[in-house]
């Protein structure tokens, strides 16, 4: 998976490059963890019920993607917690988009569900919505991918380098 | 892994289940690439430089999973095509979200990236933006999860066979 990896990492597609960095399953839900307010090491492995070294692993990657920051505990003690970066902040609209896909399809009728809800009417968001410049609904069919012609890349770098 | 995947699929998260479906590097590239409408085996496994066994298990779990659909080739030959369903093109806003997060962080500034446009303008679509019922932008400052309180699970289940 090395030589995959590396190429995700640098490919044009900012899907492939943002799937390199959150990707996987204990990534996204770590991620949500921290959003949940959960930031020590002991309270996540208790979450998801991961082994140490795993949950060591992704942490400091995750950190060294510049999504999570550590910074000492906010209670005086020596140990340190987890919070997001900006960068890392900017990630609450995929797990918006995470969390309705499972509401839409993931549940059985009258199942119960974990919900997200505004701080100040304690109520749902609303349903996310991609729209082009005029508000119109975008889908898959409406939409395409314009790929970055072969070449360009190198092109541009040795404009700037010029 | 095998417990933990269990526990995920019948989580009381919609992020947690949404993560065992389509978690994966390689599942959310092959939804990407379906979406582009790239739906043969040969032409994902080229796609993606994925191992013919690894491809094939992740497009069955797909299918299992009601995400991806089996049909004839369109040319009348003996192939078959891979499709989205109804749940799997409401992952549509989910593949926007990572794809302008990758853009707004994964990018340095001046390097191309393939772009979603809209087919009727061949502009990209605006940018994501979680809100309230009100409109206002919601972040997970402003919102919080409610946790299904224990136990109430099985007590709408007994509700419902009574």
């Amino acid at each position: 998976m090395g030589a995959s990896k590396v190429a995700l990492a640098k490919a044009p597609c900012p899907v492939a490059r943002a799937v390199d960095v959150i990707g996987d399953r204990w990534s996204l839900l770590i991620i949500r963890d921290v959003f949940d307010g959960i930031c020590r090491f002991g309270a996540l492995q208790r979450s998801l019920g991961l082994a140490r070294n795993i949950l060591t692993e992704r942490l400091r990657t995750l950190v060294a993607q510049g999504v999570l920051e550590t910074r000492p505990a906010s209670d005086g003690t020596a140990y340190h917690e987890y919070a997001l970066t900006e960068k890392g902040a900017d990630l609450f609209t995929i797990l918006v988009a995470l969390r309705q896909w499972g509401e839409g399809h993931l549940f059985t009728e009258g199942e119960q569900h974990s919900v997200l809800l505004d701080v100040d009417g304690g109520r749902p968001l609303r349903r996310l919505q991609p729209v082009d410049v005029e508000g119109r609904p975008a889908n898959y069919r409406n939409s395409y991918v314009r790929k970055v012609p072969e070449g360009v890349e190198q092109e541009e770098d040795r404009a700037r380098q010029a």
